[in-house]
């Protein structure tokens, strides 16, 4: 009976599809039921557990080996990326304890950003942006975290994007005061880490809005406009990760849970400034590509202009020009009397008549030059 | 006196009519007035009466013979699809004891989704949407809830659509905990349904406006615009639909009636997420959706560039060659005069004037393949 | 010294005026001045007074008589209709002992929507919106009512829009609890046929919104902007008369005053919900007018599409053609040289030639409609 | 060292400048410095003090000459226009007790209008708008209160525009109850004045807006976009001086100081209401020259339109005419063969051609008018 | 590891860089890393400690030599300028006892503004502009001011911009009451000085638009168009950058920092007054940026009908007589009938045919006069 549905996705056909199709409940079904992705990769357990004096890294344990690193008070930090194995998960659930509404969401990879408190356990979920290597695009990612008294359990999707490793590395070579504190300042560097994430993604649409801004201009095409209304909808979809998210780490400041310590809550004060940073970045982004939009609009009505004018410069010039030469093809016969087009006769009848064009055709010429309409010839090109 | 008014539609005439032809008040009409309208269909009910141990389903029943079912500690979920018998409805609301307004809010089926407190009784009014099967528009139905201690009482407008099924399903097999649990769990289990309800119907928009993207870009006809314009009006009914039921869930999740649990209130709030889950997907789907316009507007306007470059491209190249032509065939007595047009009686006249104008016909060819105005003769194929 | 200022209006021109040419404050006017307009009709009182068991229904009394009647403990209802006397309204203000802010504010016919709470009274101004017969315009009315303990005085501007008539009938024919109630709950009776008198209206712009749709992707003319942008501007006034109805329900609600009794202000959270249905649809059509907008321009951008299409193709056919006719009409001379124009000799010059013309037009139109441009020939026609 | 600054101004370079070059802070300016404009008229100071029984009225007194009303129990107004002495306004100052940065924004004409509450004193900045005697725009003037027990300093800029002129009378004449009052109802009366003297001038930008509507869908110009431009500006230098009063009016309803009586609190309500109309009006004309400026680019199109369809029956009709008059042009030799253009000989040939020619003409004509391409020729006549 | 990031930009290619190349967090990097940009000038320190009756300036100390002056009850302000030394940086951080998060903040160029407590510090993060020397843009730079009891510092990117000349003048001559108070007195000045710098920029930004209006009416270019987008982008920058000052400010009069005297506190409220007021121009100006896209849209629109007029009048005029001529100068065989174009054979024939043209010529020019398409030749000229 499970059918799984595709949540509606919104990608641009010619992009690549960013990697977020992910599931959502059919109507009527049992919340907290876990679906398993089908090409989801097996799931990936790491545990680093450390404090000021010991570290211990064990890459690739089975889910009941960290129930013994849970009690210590060391700080335990349980690592899963993947999701493709039903089994370890629900493992993973009894070990942590996890109420069957949290395993539900930390499966589920389309859930807003949000922090859901439990007795003994804090729950965040986050998103997590990766910029794609040559394109404009990012993969997006649901990291969720556990966070208890002395472990934090972080789960990922997928073990090819990963924004953890510089606090890893952090860990084992005992920079900054991390080895001295607990379970809640790992958390807030993780998280950390993850805001910091999306500033290279931005930077990226810094650079593509203002290429495009000078295209825009200079050259509009087809492809441009097709560019425009694609930054246009990556930044929906990135405003669509930011915006929750703040909420959530502003809920996390101000809830009273004692699972946070003073300390980290004025870390995490800092980590909200950089979150309301990167949603002014997108809102500004945002607010440029709709003024592109606008620009892209008045620059193809520029464009048609500069081609009316050159239709219309031709046709003034040669239709006056077609029209005497229809005068003098004229059959009226000059025998039959004098009036009859006698300019036909005159010795000088054709060399006139050719002055004549050129005189009109050259003023003309100059009138135009005279308004400017052909000033810049070179523009022409431009405009393919 | 009683004139039935229909609520004001805003179908699009080439669309099929959602069914929401709904009633409203006449003006200065008694409150409370309950208005049964003509043609819909019967009211079925049925009744499904369960504990842990005990399973009791009834179909077609009458209102009466609910009442048995109400002062039990099973719970009783009484099930009414259709409104086309004032009798039946007027019953029902002696045997559930409902305040008149209430009665009137249930029947009348263009009501805003709301949550009202009652004495003894909550009530719930929700607005459920089903995809139809081949079009991208969907089908709206309000679903009323009325809650009290040990029953829950459903009442939709249609039997045909139905959202409440995989629910049944659960509570016949004993799936998950439903059977353990009160009738406010089953309200919460029945209104997830109704959330979960708009993913489907999404999900179709997306793929809609996807398609639409493709089309408006390549290929813009006068149905695109028209089908932009119909997804446009179809996801504002959605949102008209989405926006006060997160408002009533919400209310339901602070309110402090005795009614719902602590545990149930926090089923809520993940229910909750859904519905802004919904809203935001609406809303990005609105926002893509008025950035379609924009780029319709963008493609239209590039289709007449292309249009008039190639009007432009064969009136530059004929229009002075036509006036050559023009010129020789002026009748400029060659006899008269050495002057007048001595080209006529040329050896080589005529050849070198086809060549004059063959070398004029592929300068302009050159000058206009070289500011890429010929590039893609393929490109105006596709625009029809 | 006073002068009489006419309220800004914003009348389309080639629509009736609406009925609003309110006064205001002159600016520095002494604040209570009760301006009487000159054209206005002159005031007719009607009393209808009961309560139970009795039923007393006097029409065009004069504002004395009322006295008598709003110390009993029945419900009077004193019914005002028209402005045209000053005198009459100086004796309501002291038969009703208003004070002189609220007398002002009742003939003064521009003011927003509001709830003042004096000692013994309760002020609700509203606004009365009737639909004109046959244009999709209306009629809007500020409709004012006083409640004291044991009455209740209502005023409209004009005698010929009424929507208290079916209320007036259940009191007569004690339909509903209306006869079993206090003052406060007449005046919610009056208050909700206020607010559904806004149903019908908004249905016609239903309508015509649709009629608008069909029209502008059809055949968009001059004649549909104009009408858009006149639904559009009704729209605002619509709005403008609903948003603060709003908050003075809402405040109605809230608001602590003796008057109203709880059962009331129960039946007062119905209508409020009426209001904020009102509003929605209002908001809708507003989004669906500027959709609209959207439409008509880009319908016209097509439709110039099709015209320049015609253009092109005309051109792009007989513009080569009249080249080649051109060059045949040349007067090179044919017995000076075989090279000159040797065809015109030719045995079958001459349809050979025709031949030529015909491939070429041939092929022309075979290409065009290859590409589309031919498909839709009667697609002109509708393009008025 | 003090160089002054003028103020941001954002006209229209072809309308006559608004007055309100003022002046502003320079950046690490003195805070508190009072700059007096070069250009400024001399301080003319008014006290006109009253109770229920005397009036003294002064003009033209020197500030000092001030002092000695303040003090007794009647009601001191001393009015202030220009503000071109240092001096006077610094003796102001020490007669008024006014703190520094009140006498700066008092003489800084740029402020916002606000309200603020010293230890005796409550300072109001309100602007005042006056008509334009024939264009659409309006002087504003900044207008300062300082209110005290018994005392009220009012400021403005400039003699010739003054609104107080009523309530002078009124005071004069003992019209209503304000010689009864303390100053704080005479300075709502003043503020009463201030806000109503914003109807004038909306109601000429209501007409303005009527005008435009006719023109832009009659006979859109060049004109027509210069004035729905200019409109828009100045509606939103209207709504920069309404929204901050809005604000202050009602923080002076709310707040608690003792200078203002409960009755003139009650009083206020209805200037805050009137602020709140004006409020209203502001932004309908501002949505109304939003939805003008979509209406003048349709109109603009459809011009386009009518322009083109012009052009394209020109080309239609007589293209094919001149190929076939190009064909009868041609010289293929008739002695040469009997194919050769045999037309040219028959006895009817000419007139033939002729009718041939006439029946296209007529055929196309016919079509066109049948697609109602000329079926308003007089419309071009409008379409200047 | 630790590469450093350029934070996303927004730059219009063509525009010379506004120097705001800031760094941002590498993600997953120690919070509080210091990151010392390469090119940035070296810090220079300047201390001025001033009392009522002392005063005391030294350029460019070294970090340790600020401390001896901490102590002292005299008001010591150091001011740095550039952050090209992480030593220095550090030694300051040292002396000042700034939580290590603060160092960063104040080195990070690109934080938002804000207020955060410490526990005997404030420290405050603003953003300053100055107006370029010729075109239209403007730098910006961040201010960090940190406040302590009896010290200030202030940290700036770049010597060469400094709004704080002023000020240090002020000191210098003891002006006005500033060496009176204590350092937030100080604070709040150079606050107050960040603040008014704003308004000669935003003055430029006026002047701006003022001549864009006049250009894009008159003759809008595709420079105007890269213009109108530039002043809107750099408008949205300048916003970015007021708003969260407005908000830093607010919290600097609420909060309850034992810091801020209460008479500081009130200066504050004006400058918190400037902020609005800054904040109501650069949103006006952005209404007028997008209002000036639409008139562009539209003036673009308005030319092109222009030229479609130029083309449709020769067309009209030229078409027509070509025809003619055309039919004269058909062959037809006059000998073979007398119907066979006998006009050929008239006396008056030629003159006659002539005449006729004329007239024709005439007559059209008349009419196109009277439909006004020939009034304006002059505006052509304009039109480049």
């Amino acid at each position: 009976m499970k059918r799984k549905h595709r949540r509606p996705q919104t990608h641009f056909l010619t992009v690549e599809k960013t990697d977020d199709n992910e599931f959502y409940h059919q109507p009527g079904e049992l919340p907290g039921t876990i679906n398993v992705r089908a090409n989801s990769p097996l799931p990936q357990i790491r545990l680093i557990d450390y404090n000021e004096l010991d570290y211990v890294d064990k890459s690739n344990i089975s889910a009941d080996e960290c129930e013994d690193f849970l009690d210590t008070h060391s700080v335990s930090w349980v690592d899963v990326q993947g999701l493709g194995s039903l089994e370890t998960l629900q493992t993973l659930g009894n070990v942590f304890k996890l109420h069957h509404l949290v395993l539900e969401d930390i499966v589920n990879m389309s859930e807003r950003p949000k922090i859901e408190e439990y007795e003994e356990q804090l729950v965040i979920i986050a998103r997590m942006v990766v910029p794609k290597d040559f394109t404009c695009g990012f993969y997006s990612e649901q990291v969720s975290f556990v966070l208890g008294e002395h472990y934090l359990l972080t789960v990922q999707e997928e073990p090819e994007y990963d924004c953890f490793e510089p606090v890893r590395h952090r860990i084992k070579n005992s920079k900054g005061v991390i080895r001295k504190r607990g379970a809640d300042y790992l958390a807030y560097a993780l998280l950390d880490a993850v805001i910091d994430g999306f500033f290279p993604v931005l930077e990226k649409y810094g650079e593509r809005i203002e290429e495009l801004e000078e295209e825009v201009i200079a050259k509009p095409t087809r492809e441009t406009l097709r560019n425009i209304y694609q930054v246009r909808r990556e930044l929906l979809q990135l405003r669509r990760a930011i915006w929750p998210q703040r909420d959530a780490i502003n809920s996390l400041i101000r809830d009273s849970s004692d699972l946070i310590s003073e300390e980290v809550r004025f870390h995490l004060r800092d980590c909200y400034d950089h979150t309301v940073q990167v949603m002014d970045m997108v809102e500004t982004y945002r607010e440029l590509g709709a003024g592109l939009m606008d620009v892209y609009m008045s620059a193809v009505s520029n464009k048609m202009n500069e081609i009316m004018k050159l239709l219309t410069v031709i046709s003034a010039i040669f239709i006056p020009l077609t029209f005497i030469a229809g005068v003098y093809g004229m059959n009226f016969n000059t025998e039959k009397s004098p009036h009859n087009m006698p300019e036909l006769n005159w010795y000088w009848g054709y060399p006139l008549c050719l002055a004549v064009m050129g005189t009109i055709a050259l003023t003309l010429l100059f009138i135009f030059w005279r308004y400017g309409w052909l000033e810049n010839p070179s523009s022409i090109k431009k405009m393919k």
